[in-house]
């Protein structure tokens, strides 16, 4: 790509195309549409697992229109640049974390509590059509509901690990996670740190962290001081299940020792050994969530799931109220995100920045937004 | 076996010792041993495909021990011959459906309202050590909370099926059926078709059995006057699945019709093609509820399960109040269990119920308790 | 006022200036604001015992403004006269029921599932400022998602009556009412004939009406077929609580009977002895849930609802759903609202309704639209 | 009383006869009836308002038979002495916390998870009949399940201090305090106290305690840190909240700030004032759980409870878990409970340490176990 944005363009902003296929571009100042709309100056951009996937393949199932190109990103902060004239709730100069989505706010699932779910809902970078634009722009509108303020002492690259926290409170959520509990959190990536801090912020009495490879876990526990597991790739499922939960002490039940197991596994690998060994060490009536994505079908020990009564539950994205809380986590230095910044790219070399990522280094890796 | 029960036995039993090993011995009448059991004159016992496992292949992951063998049996009814001096909610000569479990009462589960997941529970006919005992005996001794008293007016051959009625009500229950709601049954068996009358009674609005052969879905429109789906065992399951829901207007998404496809899935056949047909039809949000058994591990859409949130349940026999909901149900006339019995044969006789049962022939065959 | 709709009138509305000082006069037909807006040709409101407040008082808490007055109306079903650009799932012709609350969408309530409890919501007929227009006008606007399609054969009089079922809807589920259950409803009018009709749907094996009328229990007899139970005005509440219990076999607890006594009162009267007799007659762990409001502070036995753990609810309106489900209860038969169809009065003589609900005279008298 | 237990005393218990009315007697060693049974040999018994009330009053609501007396106590910690046949989890010489009541184990409330419910616990000290004898003596039997053993490193004296802090365990379990909220305790006594710390502990981030002395708050705000409110006792409830709100700067509603009011609510008073107040400060949608217990009847504000949709609960005594989580919260330094410990009077002197607490002279005393 260039190597500088131009100094007349309006809102240069990183296209891609196609695998290995993204470009510097100007696009049009968006618009403000609703009265409740805002544009915000970007000021940071989070690279995520799923934009190297883009970068790689062109896209995740629906693949970007090799004519038009998507703008990238959605993991995003920024300074309120203007608003719409109903905008109450922030003002131009205002410091936020953005939420990437615009639900309906029609159907039944925004009239829910769940939007996240919305059919309709418009998420930044998402093939259409009709296409979504990212966040990898100088500039990018979204409505006042969607953006948060953070306090003066949280970092604007702070601010973009919001995104990944709320996940990781959406899945805590979805777990339910309660007081005392002793929680298992399959994987150690971004996501998966987090859902241990979370979960601990969620009055776990135990947290304990699962990975394949050691030096993970390493800096799971200098980051969180929680427990960990080395799983091993060498045995099966079962196995592991009984390796960890005797290496752990949870393994043997009396009359008072129902809730001594496992009550929660949240799956942040996506790794169908991971998966399975998740539901072995789980008590009954324990429960499970799937925040990894992987292969679309896996063999799954359903019956282990009926005998013991699970309650295994999907997570997708974030919802209502997930951003307040990972904000307020954050401001309440109950959660500290700056541990896993490793590194900041320039706008201009975006792709390097993905490529990074690719190659799994750092944990979680910022773009920065346009300087002028 | 021999054919008749011989005057002089105090307690003839049933006892299987392997597979295709069963025998007609005396037993000793349980003694009341707690201050709160009840000693029952068995009346009926029904034949539940498990019994037909445990007759094919010695028992069910645990096999019978050969030298003891077990008493079989595990769903019937019976009138109260004796109690325990603390027993008060019951006396001799009352009809009672028995549910044939007896937990522990101390542990978590049993204290959280999950008696169904204590893992002391003693189940009928089920292998030790220490072996539980089960209702194929002429008495049968339990604790006076776990007999259900029924009216006049119901026959004890009805209370038999009180024991499948209570697997649907507690799976309904597991799914959260809710007023209004669109709930489809993959499989059309007895736990099936209760389910489906179960669900109607939980207010489901529209309730769908689906079954891969004519002729069941033929005897389930008949009994239930409720929606059919014919699946095809020809085809994938994404495809199945939106054969479904074209052809039962369930396909299309609107801004008020997120509730249009399918609220609930209740998977009552265990099918690797039925699990992933089920998950296919269901709407955001939506919940299933495994009660089949069939493979250990199968082939699972997790990916699907994830991106519609779906929640999904295990499902372990019934617990908490499942009896007395399932009593009431057939007692106020909502739920006709009647037209599934399908053959009573004579205690002596108890094998031939099983391999009648085995060739798939009747819906619920019962077997008579001993005569006098 | 005037006997006539002049036919020059554009949008001929029935005013409310203040206590006992209502106007027809024409408004501008309201324009199609945002894109999901509709225009509905109103063809009957109902009158409800906040209109009659209204009508003699000049407001309910906030009282309307002297000098610009309110359209009065909110229970109301109409036809589809035009609809704005965005709009897809509704078409001009079609005839529906209309939920008369346009709620923000953007709060945290709104985003949560609970857009009745929106504190930006605008509802008819409700004095600002800003004030919101009402439904007894030739024309009304709202929301697309706001409007519900009836089917051919229910008729427009009758979708009136989904507004106050709609309320009976989110009692029954604030009562989380469950299968099984005993429900006693208190208090007969509209709201309590339809709590205990749709208890019955939400799957209450046992439901009893109260009332201080015998009368009103007579119809409700006729009407429901439920038991009822007639107070007594003479006798304390824990006397009548007494009684009530007894009188329906409710009084006696044994070691099954934990749910013998009541699950779930729905209070739908407001007088204090109701509320009281309502609070004592519950089982522990029982719900009760206050959907009729009379005075804001009242005696209320707070120890019993201590030591039985009662889940007492508030109730307010209709949200998620309700609607939905209401139109649904009608259509599939299993709440029939015709009978509690009193009386048509002519738009012009919208007074005279009022007067007529004043009176006591009929149960749901209806306003017809404006006749061309 | 007599100054000091007599050396041949098997069993020294205080034993009340009326108000102001007890007496240091032998009582003969408990016998262990049921095979699950424990013998502790009791060494710390706390003192509560109950046993105040007990000794100025002679009981509450049901009187002390003064023929027969009844052991006082039901905060206790102790020994295991002894244990039945059946025991597994613990064994003799085990440090425990003691949860004074034995459910019948056998009704729809134990069966369902609320053994806190059940009509036949027999709970500590309380009248009959039949009587049950409270922990005041040297032995006292109880079931293993309602022993819970307790860490080396944790005293005795501290165990005691579990009782108070399940029951907060328990309301903050009923008021369902969520990560992130703002929760509002009422009261500050031992369970006000025990309230605000374990609210924090289930993730709470904003914890404010209320109430009329300043002394009080003072000491909380040493014990605990968290917000105060100082309730004035010379204006309106309405006022007092309006006051509230805005000194915490919880008043103002915003599109996000839906949840910047109160979302939970713990009433640990019982005073009408308060619990008013406590009403008047909560969101819409919000939680309320009355702890304390006061007059039978009070002053209600039931409409602004309807309007907000708000969710009362009663609270009673503690359930399944709470006594775990309570142990947990002590064993993981998350609640220290020593701070409040003001006092620790001879077993012979028990009565002077009613009188104390009477006085309100400390916030918890303690009374010694029997010393050899």
């Amino acid at each position: 790509m260039a190597s500088s944005t131009s100094k007349e363009m309006v809102n240069p902003s990183i296209v891609l195309y196609g695998a290995k296929n993204a470009a510097l571009e100007d696009k049009p100042i968006p618009e403000l549409v609703e009265p409740h709309d805002v544009l915000v100056r970007i000021n940071y951009v989070g690279v995520c697992g799923s934009d190297v996937h883009f970068w790689h393949h062109g896209g995740i199932g629906k693949m970007v229109n090799p004519s038009t190109g998507i703008v990238m990103g959605h993991e995003a902060a920024g300074t309120i640049h203007s608003i719409g004239p109903a905008v109450k709730t922030i003002k131009p100069g205002d410091r936020v974390a953005i939420e990437p989505g615009t639900p309906c706010r029609l159907c039944k699932a925004c009239k829910s509590g769940v939007y996240n779910l919305c059919r309709q809902i418009r998420f930044a970078a998402a093939p259409g059509p009709p296409d979504t634009q990212g966040t990898l722009s100088k500039y990018f509108r979204i409505a006042e509901d969607m953006v948060y303020k953070i306090p003066d002492e949280m970092g604007l690259d702070e601010a973009v690990l919001v995104e990944p926290l709320a996940v990781a409170v959406h899945a805590a959520k979805l777990g339910d996670v309660r007081p005392g509990e002793t929680v298992v959190v399959m994987g150690s990536g971004t996501i998966g740190l987090f859902c241990a801090a979370v979960a601990r912020q969620f009055g776990a009495h135990r947290v304990i962290l699962v990975d394949i490879l050691e030096k993970k876990l390493e800096f799971a526990t200098s980051y969180l001081g929680c427990e960990t597991f080395l799983s091993s790739t060498k045995v099966e499922a079962e196995e592991n299940a009984a390796l960890l939960l005797k290496k752990l002490d949870l393994a043997e039940y009396g009359i008072d020792s129902f809730g001594g197991h496992v009550d929660t596994v949240i799956e942040a690998s996506g790794a169908t050994s991971s998966i399975e060994t998740g539901i072995h060490i789980l008590r009954p009536g324990g429960k499970y969530v799937q925040t990894g994505l992987g292969k679309p079908k896996i063999e799954f020990p359903i019956v282990a799931m009926s005998q013991k009564e699970l309650i295994v539950r999907g997570c997708f994205r974030y919802g209502t109220g997930d951003y307040e809380l990972a904000v307020s986590l954050i401001k309440k230095g109950l959660v500290d995100v700056k541990p896993l910044i490793s590194s900041v790219t320039r706008f201009e070399d975006a792709t390097q920045a993905w490529d990074k990522t690719g190659r799994g280094d750092g944990i979680k890796n910022l773009i920065q937004g346009v300087q002028d």
